[in-house]
């Protein structure tokens, strides 16, 4: 292993000084590299899927295995987009000269090593090697084990194109050893890598964070929820609740629970409820929402600690945006959070006191990836609060150092 | 624990939307109530002194556990220009309109709870306290067992001035078990603590590091290098390395090592041994070094890897920057590191390749830290590359938040 991540070390050294232009030409020559060879991807790819269908995976899982001639133009289209970005590296930050007459200067570096541990969708290895390469850090990919030969021919491409271009391959590289022992290694190897991005369950996520002696920054779950305050205008409240939950129900920034002002729930809950019914979506509802409308199930503790990932909704009546923000700050996961109404000071209280990545007023939680904040590309969606919140750009991939230059100077 | 930590929390949110000036007249209150009971701390504080006495502890230390009232005034006066810093919450970091017409802002806000981890001085107790109350952030305290009475008193005195001005006082808390146990549980309480800072020996940094679950920031080692290029300016090479090592040898941005190139090490080694030897520093040289000048002892392996935090200095020839570039990356602790030279290209490529936070041309490492960066007041010196690196000010003691302000919109 430490063999393995030295020369991953030593081509993110290389890496971290390459221009931007030399950059993107070998990120538009993978680009045609994964093109090319196409159909020996989609051969290993069927290796995989094969065995995956063997194993009884399920089918959304099994559509996000597989891959065809249009998803890998895809892949490749997102290389190239890639090389496309403002180059995150060498931006003066910020600069001043101190009392002594030293010129300090704070500029974007590449970070080092990153590694990155996500589950099946094969396209996120050369999206995440792209985006580190693009940043000049060097990486170390560890994929889903059901996504192990496309994973493999896909990196095995890429650091084809660096080495018939004199770069050290190791600057894209897969975790050789892909078991679990392996992974538990890769953590505590902090003399030589310098972050984990563990994307994929919570269990994982779990794991990775208590077991890391590397710094992580996580991309865990989401548990958003939207305020519909008493002077919210409601035909904007059902548009964008119905949004946040059943655009896409199965993503982080979709919303789990729909608060609802208590002087307003006789009102418009059986509004919602004819909304959401339309939308199949199935309701879980506090005491006061139940005698309401007719809901499902109860909502309590257990429920409003619950990221679905799925069609179903709570929805909790409370007593203003008081206890609104409360209840958020209980069980919110910090990841994005949304007030309705027209009442301007509700609005400046519920984003000042809200502690989240993303808080929002009459917009949907759904905005909250790096597409829609217009980054580019999306490394993902930071729950730390450290380093890097919320979307995630490749700016977020760097780290600065301070450039000093004096003439002679000395400390008195 | 959990009850503890959850009052602090709850604090932490009162103090996150307090406005500026009241937390500077609070801080002045800090101050004064300091300075009006200095002696009842010098009272506490001869209980820590003598029984420190007692147990042998080594006369630096001894000192450093010390108050006596000019130290007291100078704690009181470190809170007060602590007031006069600009407050680091609320600053828009960023703000664009995405796409869709949302308008997005980025701003600063405080992290949350914030556990700093240190040793012996009284005087940081209320410099951290003051630090993380000024930037909005609740902490959790843990100090030297040693100096226990000293900052058991002084926190409560600032408590006192919290309590009388109906703010939560838990805002500025000690860990109210000292233990090892009780730093242990401390350090995996994330979902009340949202960052750890050690500062201390290698020894306490590197058991919070493996353990915590907790994000840490650590304050670790400075393993730093001076190089002397061939085409330095000899009189400026000589006035700088002397300062990096004898002006104070025991912190972190002192010079452990001195590279000097091959090309002209017979012309410049006796010179530096004259001004070392005058400074009394204990040389230690590599094979090369030792045969042009008389060294107390060789450099080797284990040499170059410590951190000495006194007089004593490594001296190795090098074959030019390259080589002085690779030792750098080798053996230091991406601190602090710099090189002497009049020419420009070997300035650059020294700027651009060398990994640390801070690097230098034609001045001391002993410039790294707050003061001198002009940052106010110094939270320490982070050894981390994510988040903060480097000299930390109260700007580091924030996140930030996306603040997408709507109307009605929604995700296509």
């Amino acid at each position: 292993m430490q063999e393995f991540l030295e020369k991953v070390k030593s081509a993110s050294r290389e890496l971290s000084t390459m221009d931007a232009k030399r950059k993107n030409i070998l990120l538009n020559k993978m680009a045609n590299a994964i093109e090319l060879n196409a159909e020996d991807i989609i051969l290993k790819n069927k290796i995989d899927y094969t065995y995956a269908k063997e194993n009884n995976i399920d089918n959304a899982m099994l559509d996000r295995l597989l891959l065809d001639k249009k998803r890998i133009k895809a892949m490749a289209d997102s290389l190239r987009q890639i090389a496309t970005l403002t180059d995150p590296v060498g931006k003066i930050l910020d600069g001043w000269v101190n009392e002594d007459g030293l010129q300090i200067s704070k500029i974007s570096v590449p970070i080092g090593v990153i590694g990155i541990i996500y589950e099946s969708r094969p396209n996120v290895t050369s999206d995440a090697a792209a985006l580190c390469f693009k940043s000049g850090n060097g990486c170390v990919l560890k994929g889903g084990k059901e996504a192990q030969e496309s994973n493999t021919i896909i990196a095995s491409i890429m650091q084809g194109v660096l080495e018939e271009n004199g770069v050290e391959k190791s600057a894209i590289s897969l975790l050789p050893d892909s078991s679990r022992e392996g992974v538990a290694k890769l953590i505590k190897e902090d003399k030589y890598v310098d972050l984990i991005i563990p994307r994929g369950g919570s269990g994982l996520i779990r794991y990775v964070n208590d077991n890391a002696t590397v710094p992580v920054i996580k991309h865990d779950k989401g548990l958003c929820h939207t305020y519909v305050d008493a002077e919210a205008n409601i035909e904007k409240a059902i548009k964008i609740a119905l949004n946040a939950k059943v655009q896409r129900p199965g993503v982080c920034n979709s919303m789990e629970t729909l608060l609802v002002d208590y002087s307003i729930a006789d009102d418009v809950l059986p509004k919602f409820k004819i909304a959401f019914d339309a939308a199949q979506t199935k309701l879980k509802g506090c005491d006061i929402t139940s005698e309401i409308i007719e809901v499902k199930d109860r909502a309590g503790d257990e429920e409003f600690n619950t990221e679905y990932l799925a069609n179903i909704l709570n929805i909790k009546v409370v007593n203003g945006v008081h206890e609104a923000i409360n209840h958020i700050s209980q069980y919110g996961s910090g990841h994005s959070e949304a007030i309705i109404t027209e009442n301007y000071t509700t609005a400046q209280r519920f984003l000042n006191e809200v502690d989240a990545a993303t808080v929002y007023v009459n917009a949907s939680t759904r905005f909250t990836d790096g597409g829609a904040f217009g980054f580019g590309a999306e490394v993902g969606i930071s729950t730390n609060k450290l380093h890097a919140r919320g979307p995630m750009g490749i700016s977020e991939l760097t780290t600065y150092k301070f450039i000093i230059r004096g003439d002679g100077h000395i400390r008195q």
